[in-house]
């Protein structure tokens, strides 16, 4: 289902998940959304499963997620795939690609998708009203680098079971912070050949590790929703430490 | 061996690291170069083998590297470390932890090192007079990032000959950037536990894979120093590609 903002007469600003989660850092004021609400001028939409930037682009816009879900990968020489990220709303799509000059990335939405497509000048603009946001979108930009190591590690030193608990529970922190999910749970379009590709691990290896999470009392994968049957024990077990992804309180006053 | 930066009444601006890399990303202006000249105004040195920031650690400060190498690592419940990435002078150590609140991770100098101590709010001041430097220092933020997803590739994907020879290109790529290598080669202080901390093999499997790699006439890593024996060679191996890392020109004029 698509969420329906308008742009023009009924800007609901507070409910827009990058204006949310940017608040968890800094706390905006009237003017620096005003700001920020210039970067809402070209919206977009993306189909399930269609490229919307190709490994290799240059001078690529980068996006705001508004509605449903996208993943980065890379592709390998040989074929193979790895999911470097998962994206939700409120994140952005390639902000990386629009510093770097090149992507080093595809992305591709796994649901239709909603963006509002942002350009390097766009950016420089908003940095140049309000050094606040700017630093606002560096804490966003360390916060998906941060996840990245937390992958890294994962790849490198968490077993399977490990792993998938703790893919799972930071994407319960990650869409809380955007009002999408809670410790209860959330609605999760990824299926099984996705995490895999994102966990360095089988489809099959996949499936049998949720059921283990599952029998274990842990987490419940199901039906497109993720519920924590016991989310301090999956914490525990998962050995995940929130605090890379959550400010208690916005670091600017 | 130190390098000597007269502080006060010859600052060598364009020797500096960071300076030379972020005029990879942006033409620096003389007023841009003195704003960026006002980060370094505490001087601090550390000795190799002492973390000078803890995992978990709060409102920490971040560094700019002047001289010698440095890593960033993680420490899992189990007491194994995952090396994330090392830095070279013209790196910040720790950008994420001072936007992120809480240090995600250590950092150990590898090397004596030297460096300087910025607050979040010097970063802030700096961003408010000149917004093309926030924007410069998003991009070496995207950079770092692009590296992690690297490695993350590497760990997934990769086999370990690739690995070791995608990682000592990747450090040639970087060292040139700054000054202090080239295609030939460049000095490299780490030993093959380092190396196989942060490739996710064991220090006997570095060092057999770096033999075959010089026995195939690609890569010498001996006493400190990385030769290429052929640098052409080694890049189609690797699939390495520098585009992540190279800016052929300043994307901002």
């Amino acid at each position: 289902m698509v969420r329906v903002v308008y742009f023009e007469k009924e800007p609901i600003i507070d409910t827009r998940p990058l204006a949310r989660k940017l608040g968890a850092f800094v706390t905006l004021s009237t003017a620096e959304l005003d700001v920020l609400e210039r970067l809402y001028k070209r919206k977009r939409t993306f189909l399930a499963g269609h490229d919307l930037v190709h490994q290799g682009q240059e001078d690529q816009a980068c996006y705001i997620l508004l509605s449903g879900w996208a993943c980065s990968y890379k592709l390998l020489h040989d074929g193979q795939r790895q999911i470097v990220d998962f994206q939700i709303p409120g994140d952005f799509l390639g902000l990386r690609s629009v510093v770097l000059h090149v992507s080093d990335h595809s992305i591709e939405p796994v649901t239709d998708i909603e963006v509002t497509e942002v350009y390097a000048f766009d950016l420089l603009d908003v940095f140049a009203k309000t050094p606040r946001l700017a630093t606002a979108v560096l804490w966003t930009a360390s916060r998906d680098e941060a996840m990245v190591v937390e992958h890294l590690v994962g790849i490198g030193r968490r077993g399977a079971a490990e792993r998938i608990a703790h893919f799972l529970l930071e994407l319960c922190a990650r869409l809380t912070l955007v009002g999408m999910g809670s410790k209860a749970g959330y609605a999760c379009p990824l299926n099984q050949y996705l995490i895999a590709d994102a966990i360095g691990l089988s489809a099959v290896h996949v499936n049998r590790v949720l059921r283990q999470l599952r029998e274990h009392g842990m987490v419940t994968f199901r039906n497109g929703y993720v519920t924590f049957d016991n989310y301090d024990r999956t914490v525990a077990f998962a050995d995940f430490e929130v605090s890379y992804l959550d400010q208690s309180m916005p670091l600017l006053k």
